[in-house]
């Protein structure tokens, strides 16, 4: 099962279509006009696919790439990453899990060592097989994930009870070589994440384990990216190729009516660790096989993030990520002070960064202050501060949420105070307002017809199952269309009571568990 | 040219001797020794090579892998790299130079596209030719660099003179396929650094960025890996390839007596900008061309450390460095107050984390006190503090340097104040012992006999050198044999004073600067 499921067709999705975004590499730069601050050609409403493609590049998050799949992260989404990833380690360092390092490359032995997980991975595996002009005695394959990677040498090191816990984590980039539809962040041939490879003595460490990290997958999701997601199980057929559970975080793109995997936190089980013999002799002197689990949250957060929040004017980002809190823009006019209106505003940022608050200022001379508003606002900055002749003689500034548009003058006494607040009620109405348009997605349904209504309306489904593999096969099957089938998201670990006797709305067989389906990315 | 020059026939090279270092991946695991706290096998003096390979697995550092001349980096190195990258990050961040992140592949034509650079590069260059069971359409490159990946954007993103000067650096793994002897951290086929690309336009801010660049590389050497460099400027023979001139700081390793480049900062001139058009609009409305810097170093400024420092116990951490600068062992005896003891360590712990000292307690029930000491001994934390029953009656710690084995008793009421000037003192000590030992093995020369005893003795020799590149080949070729030739390493910033009419110690020409000659990594 691949980690990222079916992509959306509805997604703008062949990058040959993006060869005007793409380096010219010869002469014809000029005929290219410069994209930033001139708006979108695409309504978020009308053409989501297209708008996505054209907000991540106008944003200046992603250049495409001359390698299809392939994506350049621009500084403006790596401070996005690098923000996330600083709450992430510093959060797993307490939890005393330590970084490494593996190699990028697997020999195809290893690689191939867990027949379920290889069979999950093996059409997208990238393989070496020739260094300069010499073809290589063997090929050897690019990681997709580590777990082969890793795990030899976890049978290694792990002797006895004493080595355990063992806790690794990983920042790297890895490749799957998908042939489905690329789409910035969302479904790319190279990504960066972290993996977490962690193996313990009992199944209950490793339990505890599991439901720590995707906590913390949340807390990206909520508190950083200001989204809301699901926490839940997977479906057997869902769930990580090899291992024994997998649960995850899952987000919901009203627009198109995709469930998306937000982060995955697996427990292995104890299947690696037979392939790979990871065995311990316990406190009593027997030999034991230890309880694995892996983790990972990729690059995809950041689409995510576009995707729920992003409007006509472009991207938008919650205060805690973005790069720059606030913009302070001089707004000079004719026969004002215009040395003091640019004094005002680099003090005005001076302030903010001294108090914490990532500030900076707009001085350009050759664009026009509406064109900077533009900009800034493409390029998602929660908070726009302008300073005129006006709020210089009030001793304000005005300070406009890229949010909502709301304005509001603060007397330049308070500012730091009042920035605080309006940040954190950037946030708070970011999160608010995606959790209601993705509740107002939510469909409950109890029977097949109910089932296949909410599901042409794009609906995020919650229904009873019977918990059953073929019944999910037998959904898929029912509902395969143009636009993709549906298919589990998960179990939510909040579950609704469901009362004695009530039937899987696929089967009609005694139902286990209200879950989650719908289309996903 | 290859950026690492030629490797020492006398390092311990083949992978394949490793063998008992690698995984079993079977069941022999029972076979395998336990390595930590056993000590070395190898002297540092008698067998340089073998002591290397044997101190970075026995620290912890490295696990020889199962694919040739690729090593996993284990928690021990990585937290080292974290520090200097936290460092190098900040201070680039100051200099307004921002992250990105560019794909792993090159499509084959930008790769070729430099002459001069792809042919210093190509024999290295790793090819992808399949995903699953497919062969691709065109062969794709993993970079071995990201000259040639970045720059067609570059052409793209570079308009006019605002959007100069454009500066970006990115943390990312490379690869490089030799076939030379693989040495972890000095020579792998996959490496992590950070490559910076920037642009500007004019020479004069190129020239100055190179040598801010080379001065924060010297800074993590000297004062974070305490491993004294010498900054200069590398021949043409040795410069990087397509670019205008090289610097770097060069390193020496007295028991090899081989010199070893240790980061570089390149200014690439017009050369890159004239291949991939990156022009701009100056501000007189002219066209021109953009000139270029690239800078990078790897973990193999780990290596160069080890190499330094370690002795006959293994590692030897400089304190800036250590992700454990203080290991504090409970000393008990038989009727003494084992708990008073354990609590006096606990707190003597707390109390240097509480003043930002890493400092940990080693409380194993199943190791004695001696096992400890020589477990981290191997492990070159630079500071252990035994706390026996005695010292606890006397309200002290004793402290026991690492790299002298120098003991002192501290009052627990001066702990922070004293532990902070030992590690200082460590730092000084370490750095001051390498600068002397280096110096040692300097030999000025000016005439060729001198250089061929020097070279005979393995020294680092500074001779006056008529700066033509004929010179330096035929130099090599004299030189060439078992344990390698000779090869310029650079000529100093520093310049001793050059007489009128000295002459070249090689060619008898008129020289015109003093430049380090020597073996190299």
């Amino acid at each position: 099962m691949s980690i990222y499921g079916l992509l959306a067709e509805d997604m703008a999705g062949d990058d040959a279509k993006k060869a005007k975004a793409k380096a010219s590499g010869g002469g014809k730069k000029k005929e290219v006009k410069k994209e930033t601050g001139l708006g979108l050609s695409f309504k978020k409403e009308e053409n989501f696919g297209e708008w996505y493609s054209e907000v991540v590049v106008n944003a200046e998050m992603i250049e495409y790439y001359d390698i299809s799949g392939c994506y350049i992260l621009r500084p403006w989404t790596m401070s996005i990453w690098e923000i996330m990833q600083a709450f992430f380690d510093s959060e797993i360092k307490k939890m005393k899990i330590k970084n490494c390092y593996f190699p990028l490359f697997v020999s195809p032995g290893v690689l191939e060592k867990e027949k379920d997980h290889i069979e999950g991975f093996a059409p997208e595996v990238a393989w070496v097989t020739k260094s300069g002009k010499s073809d290589l005695e063997v090929p050897i394959a690019i990681r997709p994930t580590s777990e082969t990677v890793m795990y030899p040498y976890y049978s290694k090191w792990i002797r006895g009870h004493r080595d355990l816990p063992l806790k690794l984590n990983q920042w790297c980039n890895v490749v799957r070589w998908e042939f489905s539809n690329p789409t910035p962040f969302i479904r790319s041939r190279e990504f960066l994440w972290q993996e977490g490879h962690t193996a313990f003595a009992t199944k209950e460490e490793a339990d505890t384990e599991v439901l720590e990290i995707l906590e913390l997958y949340r807390r990206i999701y909520e508190e950083f990216l200001a989204v809301p997601v699901i926490k839940g199980k997977k479906s057997e057929m869902e769930k990580f190729a090899g291992g024994l559970y997998t649960t995850s975080v899952e987000a919901f793109i009203p627009n198109t009516g995709r469930g998306i995997q937000g982060a995955t936190s697996h427990c292995l089980g104890q299947n690696f660790a037979k392939m790979f013999e990871i065995n311990f002799e316990n406190e009593k002197g027997e030999k034991s096989m230890v309880w694995q689990n892996s983790w990972a949250y990729s690059t995809r957060t950041i689409g995510v993030m576009v995707m729920v929040h992003g409007d006509d004017k472009g991207l938008v980002l919650p205060p805690k990520v973005a790069s720059v809190q606030v913009i302070v823009i001089p707004v000079p006019y004719k026969d004002a002070d215009t040395k003091g209106i640019f004094d005002a505003c680099a003090a005005t940022a001076e302030t903010l960064c001294e108090a914490g608050i990532r500030a900076e200022t707009d001085f350009r001379d050759n664009y026009s202050p509406g064109w900077k508003y533009s900009h800034w606002e493409m390029k998602g900055v929660p908070l726009r501060i302008e300073i005129g002749p006006k709020d210089l003689a009030n001793n304000q500034v005005r300070a406009v949420r890229r949010d909502s548009g709301a304005k509001l003058d603060i007397s330049r006494d308070s500012l730091v105070d009042q920035v605080k607040t309006m940040l954190d009620n950037i946030h708070q109405s970011l999160f608010d307002a995606a959790t209601q348009k993705r509740d107002a997605c939510v469909q409950v349904v109890k029977t097949w017809d109910e089932f296949k209504e909410a599901l042409s309306q794009r609906k995020l489904i919650l229904a009873p199952w019977c918990d059953e593999e073929e019944v999910e096969l037998d959904v898929k099957a029912r509902t395969k269309g143009e636009i993709g089938a549906a298919k589990t998201l998960c179990s939510p670990f909040d579950q609704p009571e469901l009362p004695e006797g009530t039937k899987c709305f696929a089967s009609g067989k005694p139902a286990k568990k209200w879950t989650y389906w719908g289309r996903s990315y």
